[in-house]
């Protein structure tokens, strides 16, 4: 038989794929017994509603099976995609049905991105650091990155238009992507004025947004965040996600964009997957049509914010003096920088044996990593397994800087 | 507030994109009411297992709730994996579950090839006429398409090899697209000698083949094809689909792929939308391990068997003296050749007006259309709906032709 190397001859973008780190990294932490992880980024499986799975997948299956297991159409299930509108709508910014398409969750959103926006060396600007999916799903199209100014408040408005200005000279740039709440993998929270400013920078620059925002609903005091959506309107490309409030696995997400735009995208999801599950998206409009998402969210949000102030404290308590951090205030990550000019991927060796995982900094930067820093995921666990593995950190790190 | 057609700046494949003839034609039908619709291409909701997928939601919420809503691996859901590599494996060709990778529908096999392999201006060699929707995914990678010679039996091998070497000077061909059984829009069938003699073609070519095979279950007789797989092993990239046994509501499919490939695969889907829904997954895999397919198969035969014996016999009633076709042997296809130079598009309105619909054959052509074509689908509907239809596809044509 033909070696298979050497008769599948890949394209320039297949030759050039490689394994994620997280991925490659959760493989060893999976196969380390007796770890205190945070370096999974997965939702608490305490927060997946069940019975209400249960009750929902029993009514679509006797009202509307022959719908529901049956083709659909590539845009989404009406209703769903009429609910979504309205709960992205605002008192200033009305947002209609036909912006919305349901996607093979909010990942899938961000390769139809590449696919419809990026011809090879396009720009994207995005935050420093920022979400690795988004590097990989966009990274099929062979973009250009360059990284925006960020602190502990997330994008520097100020910043973003010299910055744009400074990199046009190497082409045009496409698209800032941006998480503007609780980011991952910093957790941080991108200030009102601050995103006034940074809608009104992208309007000057005439460069349009990405406004990824799966955690919005996770806010420890139960407030929502202004979108950047409901200030830039057109010049916004909105991602959302059942993913951390119903459940990762049923693989729904959304999107909200301008008119003439989401036409291309939805044409760009026939070609890839003709559309995304007909049932799943009758089950989930079934649990949330009738208000469950209010008390449920209630008890996600609960849970989160006591893991996060277990960690916090922790980190107070063993860290205080050769770490900083920033105190999340919704969503499931804290992000550490190590004082000393430690390399956070290898001292994973010693806190794996030590019992503890987290995900290194490095892979989250477009550009220049800053290897002293590490993403700290407190979703899974109870505060005190938390508190007992900060504990740990503190010993490895401790040990590593003196 | 900025022209979103001038802020957004789509990418060439985003400006090539335009809407699938096919589903215009389908709202166009979808707008007419009272028609006998031979168009849509869809299973039988008959045969969906309702009571089937709600036993197995039942016990997928009950015993693991926790895994099955939550990320799952790229690859997909182990048991799932190891159930179908056990059933595509044969006496002569073992196939292992860790060349299985679960897909979102069999569609999105077919955009990860064209990820994985095709560079702009690649070659991929189709059958004449082929699926429209493997044109429009592998088309997102701008190949250059080039159509093999096809009879009433599918590929004439004997004229692969020439028409590849005929084709050599345009650059590489990448790929041999083929769906050898009950293909669509044909319903032919490839005989098992041409299958052998294609498989050794692709070897001498040094051309790899991509099987599509989502009707291969629905044999009238219910005996099994032997696949190009299991005749080419490592030559062969095997795509499957749950879409016309148990539902395409579900969007889940599955290829299956020598082992250095099936990982770049792997690592575009992650990319593309991380993983399959594990909870399709793990219902899907209780619904079918424990031997329900036998029985269940054994219906939707019996069901799209009269449906295409009824629409032979109207056929031949009607139209045996102004059209060709060959009576299928399983799927849900038939192609209708018209024997006077009518444009199968141009008569479509007079047989919407007359109560009938079907697809013109001119979009299923990688290159020159034979516009005096058309699909017929018996899917849906009752034998006695196919023969009232049937009848009035006749007086239409049978009035455009004289």
């Amino acid at each position: 038989m033909t070696e298979p190397s050497s008769l599948w001859q890949l394209s320039a973008r297949g030759r050039g794929l490689t394994d994620s780190a997280i991925r490659a990294l959760t493989k060893r932490i999976g196969a380390t017994s007796g770890v205190v992880s945070f370096a999974g980024g997965l939702p608490s499986p305490a927060t997946f509603p069940e019975t209400e799975f249960a009750r929902a997948f029993d009514h679509v299956i006797r009202h509307s099976a022959k719908t529901a297991l049956q083709y659909g159409p590539t845009d989404g299930f009406p209703p769903l995609r009429a609910w979504i509108a309205d709960a992205l709508s605002t008192a200033d910014r009305r947002i209609v049905p036909e912006q919305i398409l349901i996607t093979s969750g909010s990942q899938q959103g961000l390769d139809l991105i590449g696919k419809v926006m990026l011809d090879p060396g396009d720009g994207v600007a995005v935050e420093t650091p920022t979400y690795l999916g988004a590097l990989q799903a966009l990274g099929m199209y062979f973009p250009r990155y360059l990284s925006l100014p960020s602190d502990d408040q997330g994008l520097i408005p100020e910043e973003v238009e010299s910055a744009l200005r400074h990199a046009a000279p190497e082409g045009v740039c496409k698209m800032i992507y941006s998480i503007p709440t609780f980011q991952n993998p910093t957790g941080r929270t991108l200030p009102l004025a601050r995103r006034v400013a940074l809608v009104e920078a992208s309007q000057r620059s005439c460069v349009p947004l990405i406004e990824d925002d799966p955690y919005a609903a996770l806010a420890y005091d139960g407030r929502q965040h202004t979108t950047l959506l409901s200030l830039g309107g057109d010049h916004v490309v909105y991602l959302g996600s059942f993913s951390k409030i119903l459940s990762p696995g049923i693989r729904l997400g959304y999107m909200a964009a301008p008119l003439p735009l989401v036409r291309k995208l939805e044409m760009a999801k026939q070609a890839s997957d003709l559309h995304t599950s007909t049932l799943m998206q009758h089950v989930v409009f079934e649990i949330i049509k009738d208000g469950f998402l209010g008390p449920h969210l209630k008890n996600c949000q609960a849970l989160y914010r006591a893991n996060a102030q277990s960690m916090h404290d922790a980190l107070h308590l063993h860290l205080r003096d050769c770490a900083r951090w920033s105190a999340p205030t919704g969503g499931m990550f804290i992000w550490l920088e190590l004082l000393a000019q430690l390399d956070a991927s290898a001292l994973l060796d010693a806190a794996l044996a030590a019992g503890v995982a987290y995900v290194p900094g490095g892979p989250f930067f477009a550009t220049s990593p800053k290897v002293n820093t590490m993403r700290l995921c407190f979703s899974t666990g109870t505060p005190e397994t938390i508190a007992h593995g900060i504990g740990i950190l503190g010993r490895v790190i401790r040990e590593a800087a003196t």
